[in-house]
């Protein structure tokens, strides 16, 4: 069980004017009607990720050729990741339906989703997460159009009941699906080779589906605006379907609800209302400033930058309130910074990385401006830097111990280097100690092997910073992946935090950088 | 497992004024909002019927001052029996919901339904009568409106997942009640006794909530426009409610879709259509004569009368193709006529009963318009009655045997009575005949106990007609009846001819005509 953050007293300071801003950019969906193209049933594979394999049987256009009675299932493939509306068709076969059609519907990004019960799920993050709808048509024939909004590649329909008297049929089952990713953005790009190729269509794919009303991190689960997910969304936005104004969105919305202090909550509710959730996140809220830092280099909107810069300096101000009298973050064991999903990190040594790094973007955008905080915020740098190489600098072990314990991280080590905490030389060592050590504290996201990738390309590793990307990213893509999954780790591929990979998000906005990188150093 | 009708070809005649004329009488439903008025528990108590008893707990006011979480459930009461649409306010407590709500709710008439799981059904007929929704929840607060229609006095509430974040509040849960009937226009009536004033009350309101745009025969199951039912409900409908134009509307949708020889079917669908249901019961059939004598004697609607005359004594016409060389109705392994609940029941004899009980009331109709049928019609009698003492009645045992294995049953002698086949002194001896004797094939409906009742008031036994009711119906209300059940065996008070009372309806056309023996009667 994971610890959480709940606030009991939760005040909100509404910035009416961002608020506003935030709703007039509200992104019109692009709408899109995708058929089935398969039946596919899932059979037990111990060689396949998760253990299950999906087997192609008839093509799907023979459905309506088919009847249905109690007991009755199949599985559909949609051929790719999908994130829409399921709309069908139903129409009873034999006499006059003389009692209601009752039906269950089961959504899969994955084929476990489809073979394993979701009453075997008991984790500790919510079930009602796991797609799934059971309803009662009372009227046949019928045109069932679903509420709710699925990500998934995989249908399991069950038929639980019809009456001894008729079957059903089903015709026209199609997904309206939504995005605010408009493909024909994608600027042309050739590719050094085939895997690279697959993966960017894959990453690309994995943003597209995420892109939504905001940024949301997987459509399946959390379907939420989170800040770090945010950071990365944008940059492999500016490279593909450059939806600039939904980035600019969703700074707004940030800003637009912060806490009395002036902090930016982890993550965003949008629906009914916009509500900011009562966790706040040491590195979430410093990487406000570093979103708002690549959102102007790259789109240059010099209005937005002066809106929203007080938010992002405040976001500096608080984090250093958190500095002990040695200019240290204080370590803590509750969850108030996130870095990775990985119950044995101490966050200390990555969290105080992340401030320096968010200094160094605040600095840069203080100069934009021509602010005289610049001063200040140098002069903190300085300080704070000089402290990180005395306090947290073993020189023994040459690598940067975190809380304590003195733990040696991947996670410490690889947000030191991109906080260039070192100089350039010892940077590139360090990084290089790190891949030939390997300390045991590991990754254990897509989103922490975006910063390795960072930090490989800082240290000018390109080759290897390719080779990270095709060895995790593609490893994923022979394991199936349609889009970018939340939580893979090559050497436990049913890895979960939550307690299953049922519940697992196989869309998640954080895994979607390689076409960042491909694209912006031409891979 | 029950026999069912099921047509390979079933070719329909489409009245088109008929079936206008029925459109333009579709009546408004009546609203009105109620509230639970306590929570409730159900416990094991072997003493009461199906073993289950409802403990009044606190007052449902104090419902929005409770928080729920994951696995927590609770269970209204709605004071008596409902027929409606539910909404409720659903309100997250706690931190903003970061996870769908994952709710079901379970209806129930009676509380066995609340009390044992409905996986545990496994009978013949379809498990989608029973009533209840799971559903997701993704944005909260949230104002819930389910789309179905509900029949139930209990609602239970189940929370299957929130998240670790949050909790929720319930607040105006309600039923939109629908019925056709205006209780304004019952006549005011002065009762004898207490128990006859229940009945009476509890009679109108079974009446009531099957009064929806057709006469249903329950608005748990089947919710359907069924001949036989429409006969009684009419009945009770002119001495209470008097919504005579539903009647009048029922006939002429039964008239409007007959099949190709003109036989009117067993019961009809009215939604997303008008379609008769592919099953012919050669008793229901007959009762359309039946039904539209009375509607004629009680409301004198001469213009209706001559337009469904025709498709009245087709059914006589029909019915006449069934007899034998020697004037007997030809008997049949199949689910041809309907009687009552009771497999072990041969029907011949009562089907010959009913002919002969049909012809006299077409002989009335045609009199009263002058048609020469009635010569025929009164020939066709004498012939028939005459065959069916010939060959039917078993000098030795003193009854009216039936099928091949001269069966002695309570249907044919009740329906024997009725037909007034013998002469009044006979007929009178056999109706007591048969309550002294008591063979062994019963009754299983108040659907038969309605035409026993019918035969004792028939030989002037307007006493014993009394005791009858009391017994019978007032045995029900002590057992806890708010609407009168579909299926009620003294002896057997779990008796379900589907193989769980889970699947019973317990408010039930058939049984409500009590109040129609009351008030004709003055009991």
């Amino acid at each position: 069980m994971v610890s959480i953050q709940q606030a009991k007293q939760h005040t909100i300071e509404h910035n009416v004017d961002f608020i506003k801003k935030a709703k007039d950019l509200k992104p019109a969906l692009i709408r899109d009607i995708i058929y089935p193209s398969h039946f596919v049933e899932v059979v037990r594979n111990e060689d396949i990720v998760h253990g299950w394999e999906v087997k192609k049987k008839e093509k799907a256009s023979s459905l309506s050729s088919k009847t249905y009675g109690k007991g009755d299932q199949f599985i559909l493939d949609f051929s790719t990741h999908q994130v829409g509306y399921i709309k069908m068709k139903v129409t009873p076969i034999g006499s006059p339906p003389d009692a209601p059609l009752h039906l269950k519907l089961t959504f899969g990004e994955m084929p476990v989703e489809m073979a394993e019960p979701f009453s075997t799920y008991s984790g500790w993050i919510s079930s009602s997460w796991l797609q799934e709808e059971t309803m009662y048509i009372d009227v046949l024939p019928n045109n069932i159009e679903l509420s709710r909004r699925y990500s998934f590649r995989y249908v399991k329909v069950e038929v639980l009941d019809t009456s001894r008297k008729y079957k059903i049929t089903f015709d026209d089952i199609q997904c309206h699906t939504v995005t605010s990713a408009n493909p024909s953005e994608v600027p042309s790009f050739s590719y050094k080779d085939e895997l690279i190729h697959t993966i960017d269509k894959v990453s690309m794919k994995t943003l597209q589906d995420c892109m939504q009303e905001v940024f949301e991190d997987g459509p399946k689960r959390d379907r939420r605006l989170w800040l770090g997910d945010l950071r990365l969304q944008a940059l492999a936005n500016y490279k593909t379907f450059q939806n600039n104004d939904l980035v600019k969105r969703c700074l707004y919305l940030f800003a637009g609800v912060t806490n009395t202090n002036g902090q930016v909550a982890a993550n965003l509710f949008i629906s009914p209302k916009l509500i900011p959730d009562d966790t706040y996140l040491f590195d979430y809220s410093l990487l406000f400033v570093t979103t708002l830092h690549d959102y102007y280099f790259y789109v240059k909107d010099k209005n937005t930058l002066k809106d929203l810069w007080p938010t992002a300096y405040q976001q500096i101000e608080i984090a250093l309130t958190r500095l002990n009298e040695q200019h240290i973050v204080q370590d803590s064991e509750t969850w108030w910074s996130f870095i990775d999903w990985n119950d044995n990190l101490n966050k200390q040594a990555a969290s105080q990385a992340i401030l320096i790094y968010a200094i160094k973007h605040a600095i840069k955008l203080a100069e934009v401006l021509e602010d005289e905080k610049v001063t200040c915020l140098k002069h903190q740098l300085k300080e704070i830097t000089e402290a990180t190489k005395r306090h947290l600098w073993d020189e023994d072990k040459k690598f940067f111990i975190s809380g304590e314990n003195r733990q040696v991280s991947w996670a410490s080590q690889i947000w030191m280097v991109l906080a260039e905490v070192l100089d350039p030389k010892e940077n590139n060592e360090l990084l290089h100690r790190l891949l030939s050590e390997k300390p045991e504290i590991g990754i254990t996201t897509p989103y922490m092997y975006h910063y390795l990738v960072e930090a490989l390309l800082l240290v000018n590793e390109k080759e290897k910073a390719v080779k990270q990307i095709k060895t995790y990213w593609g490893e994923m893509v022979k394991d199936g992946a349609d889009t970018f999954w939340e939580l893979y780790n090559p050497e436990n591929k049913s890895f979960s935090p939550y307690g299953s990979p049922l519940i697992n998000s196989y869309c998640h906005a954080w895994s979607c950088t390689p076409t960042y990188f491909i694209r912006e150093y031409n891979m």
